[in-house]
């Protein structure tokens, strides 16, 4: 789970429905959450499915994110997760003002 | 999933990790989201839970959540959370400022 960060920053809040079967998904997973890792700005991102499919990542500003959006291979996916894997998703792009956790931060 | 929305609006990010047993969780999350739906401000929201829980809920503006936040049942149930049901949790407020759907939205 993605601790604290310091607002501003922003999230990209990405709901998905999966196709049927796994059409290289899994693969392509891991290997988009190892590039994301290594891009400019990725503060972090926390995953769920339980039929619907929501991923936060979170970034340091609006230009990480736009480089991100461009990264070649993460492109590449893009256009297959619109042939292959996902039967539809949503991508909301947003600024984190204020954030609470619990247990507080020590 | 929800769907379509007019930018700017607010997301509640609320990720969290479950204590062990239902200790009336489920009873509560049933009652809480109708209380949710009611609430005026109210746009939607998404939940997705494998291990780790991801709930992001959609409103029309700050106000609104504070609204949320201060309504009765949900102050009571925000205590009971920390003492039983959440062995961590983390919230984050942003507002939305640009969405995108696949397939498009006719």
């Amino acid at each position: 789970m993605v601790g604290t960060l310091t607002p501003p920053y922003y999230a990209v809040i990405f709901t998905s429905v999966r196709t049927e079967g796994d059409n290289g998904y899994a693969e392509m997973a891991d290997r988009l959450a190892e590039l994301a890792m290594n891009q400019p700005g990725f503060l972090g991102a926390d995953s769920a499915r339980s039929g619907l499919g929501i991923t936060v990542s979170y970034w340091k500003d609006m230009e990480s994110i736009r480089r991100w959006k461009a990264q070649a291979d993460h492109a590449a996916a893009q256009r297959t997760g619109q042939e292959m894997w996902y039967a539809s998703y949503s991508l909301r792009i947003a600024k984190v003002e204020k954030e609470v956790h619990f247990p507080p931060a020590s």
